[in-house]
């Protein structure tokens, strides 16, 4: 074949996406998906490791997204509760960050497939989380909007506000009624949180803003399906959150089953509530993991790993944090929280730093339970740490504390301990902006 | 005719939107439209006077528009510079906030007419602002943003930080020139702090963030049609300011005019510009306000204003800060900035107060320049205070010492003089969020 010749053949496989090069070609590179907790941890547990590590993610910033509902009434701002992955990872030299979305993963070849690109691993750590969950019923995310995002979180902080504004100029009184009506679907940690946070908004911090309405006489519905709230916490803490829920004037509502869900209200069988804000605190299922690797799955999509946190068939591939399907020693599902994730990714680390080393891998993972916490509005808690359990002032403060503790950061760390100390003395919230460029009233 | 037929009978003007009530029937109404430094500072002026305040704004908070080029490049979060309405105006009994859009307004009627009402007015009190232009060029707007709203910011911010994530992982090198090529359209003071701002943020904040390519080698290039920056300064710092933008290692081209912009660039008669971020400050226009009034405008599309600040013929009208069009004694237009707008309202309460006191008019309104201030980067600025002009460092600091102080809210004081603190001393940016639900890259 003649070299003018050679210059018109086409490349073998024109539709194959770009492959990202090594940064190192002699270290095995792992690849990393999400920039949660889960994936974080691993990229920085990592960093002393011979490996190239590549974390992707499709936004550029990690999200602390126990404080979301902070964001979404209007306490804090979303800077404060994000970091640039970018600034996390800077110093650590044999990290890169990509952004970009995942379409597939071909376990075949080893390799992560993006929209323009392809990602080749020697081992993937997949740690995309959750996305909301409406039990088949998607219809109902347009009006009844999750907490997972910075998006959900805005817009609902701008259905919220807007409520109020457009209540300040009905003259309907049902209407009225309606548009000072939240309802909050899901009694869980998020439910609780956010349910204690709206009743807070609307009986304090807003009292004095309007002239035609009451804010006072706002109504907050927490709804709940099982028996109790909380239900992932001992019982005596579960009645301890409602009853600080009804101090607020929060009405809680045990063992009903929420049938529709549409812009005038939730239906619940032959009861009604007519509302024009209603929060999705209620399902989650996991990321696309499991379609991706075509593995094993449970009811919530999440995979089920092996004892190791790895994909049966693939030691390659961990799966952690949301996304990953583990039992603790009783066989109960491990919560989708942070100190979970994070315990996942700091063993996938050691048992990468064993194969490398080629020593033993160390025993299965077993988790640590470090305590559950939740927070009721501005002054109570309730928190179970195993060995000693309480509610009250006392566990607020110590959520508080944990929680800026764990923020990524030192200047996160800072603003939002300053925010929430003004918050706490004046009853303010700072963020009471409503974004969007089209305002609904 | 019977009471039966009589129900039948239509309303008079069905299409006619509804009236809004007086809250104080006695007192004559003011109806001050657009919360910005104007509006707030009339509203706030009437707070002792037997009259009913009206604050109609299209946005729920009053927007620090100085600092908004701080928040286009990541420095501060929306909800520092931004102070919600209601809360501002709490404490005033007098006052009421509406959030609608004005479609017009009936003089004959004395009426604001909104989308879905009309607001019924004694004295009337303009303050709208300005919007971006173009000079003709409507279709620029999509790829040159101009920087007049959060969503400015924000979308600026985006297109930056975006442009970054896109050269990382762009292998051609002439598009990945273009990605880091970033042009300011217009010398004011707006283009003038924004050019600093880029060129700082790509030579020093996120130098280490990235592994393909190196942000110092970032192109800034700032366009200016005149023969100097800051035009309605000093020629000296003119001078001065132009020597600091080139320290920080942005292009200044003077006397240029730009003939289009496009997705891959701008274009100047022969010459042309390779780039993928734009921003538009160089032109405004006064709000829709004279079209309303059918008032007479200058090409800027400011209403030009009798002496007392009224419009011709309707001494009931006032129109002030931006969308105003006020000459100094020497007949040179005043600059659109706050302490104008300010100055302004405070003139029009006392002329409101002199007339419900039946005590005549103040004299004419006099503009009284405080002195004019542009910062450039982390610790540069120019001042000019009339008596005293000096650049540098202090003017940088005094620069600062300003802008905190006459942001609303003591909260948004203190939280941005620690954020500032903490990015003077560690050259970090907090707010480095892409907040778009689909990542460019």
């Amino acid at each position: 074949m003649s070299s003018a010749q050679k210059e018109l053949t086409p490349p073998a496989s024109p539709s194959l996406p770009q492959e990202l090069a090594p940064a190192y070609p002699t270290l095995p590179r792992v690849v990393i998906i999400g920039g949660g907790f889960g994936g974080i941890t691993a990229a920085t547990s990592l960093a002393r490791l011979p490996v190239e590590v590549v974390l992707i993610d499709k936004y550029n910033y990690h999200l602390f997204q126990p404080l979301l509902y902070q964001v979404a009434t209007a306490a804090l701002s979303p800077a404060e509760i994000a970091a640039p992955i970018r600034g996390i990872l800077r110093e650590q030299k044999n990290a890169r960050v990509m952004l970009g979305h995942v379409t597939g993963i071909d376990t075949a070849r080893r390799c992560v497939m993006l929209e323009e690109r392809s990602v080749p691993y020697d081992t993937l750590i997949i740690s995309t989380g959750v996305r909301n969950h409406y039990f088949g019923h998607d219809e109902w995310a347009q009006v009844a909007p999750g907490l997972k995002t910075i998006a959900d979180a805005r817009a609902l902080r701008h259905k919220m506000l807007g409520a109020f504004e457009r209540a300040e100029s009905e003259t309907d009184l049902e209407e009225r009624r309606r548009l000072m009506t939240f309802v909050v679907i899901g009694g869980g940690a998020t439910g609780v949180e956010m349910a204690g946070a709206i009743a807070e908004v609307a009986r304090v911090a807003i009292t004095q803003d309007f002239r035609n309405i009451d804010t006072k006489m706002s109504r907050v519905v927490l709804i709940e399906a099982g028996t109790r709230l909380l239900p992932s916490m001992p019982e005596k803490l579960s009645a301890a959150a409602k009853r600080s829920l009804e101090k607020l004037g929060v009405e809680v509502w045990l063992g009903k089953y929420v049938t529709d869900c549409d812009s005038g209200g939730v239906t619940l069988g032959a009861e009604r509530i007519g509302c024009r804000t209603i929060v999705w605190a209620a399902g989650i299922i996991g990321s696309p993991a499991a379609s991706w690797l075509n593995a094993a799955h449970d009811r919530e999509g999440r995979v089920i790993v092996e004892p190791d946190l790895t994909v049966a068939g693939h030691p390659e591939i961990f799966v952690i944090g949301d996304t990953a399907m583990v039992r603790d020693k009783a066989g109960n599902p491990l919560p989708g929280v942070a100190p979970a994730a994070k315990q996942e990714a700091h063993y996938v680390a050691k048992l990468i730093k064993a194969r490398l080393e080629g020593k033993p891998p160390p025993k299965p993972f077993r988790y640590i339970n470090l305590g559950n916490l939740a927070t009721i509005g501005r002054s109570a808690a309730v928190a179970d740490f195993g060995f000693v359990r309480f509610s009250g002032l006392l566990a607020w403060l110590g959520w508080g504390l944990i929680h800026i503790y764990f923020l990524i950061g030192f200047r996160s760390r800072f603003i939002v301990a300053i925010t929430w100390l003004w918050s706490y003395f004046t009853f303010q919230r700072g963020a009471r902006l409503i974004m969007s460029d089209e305002p609904e009233a």
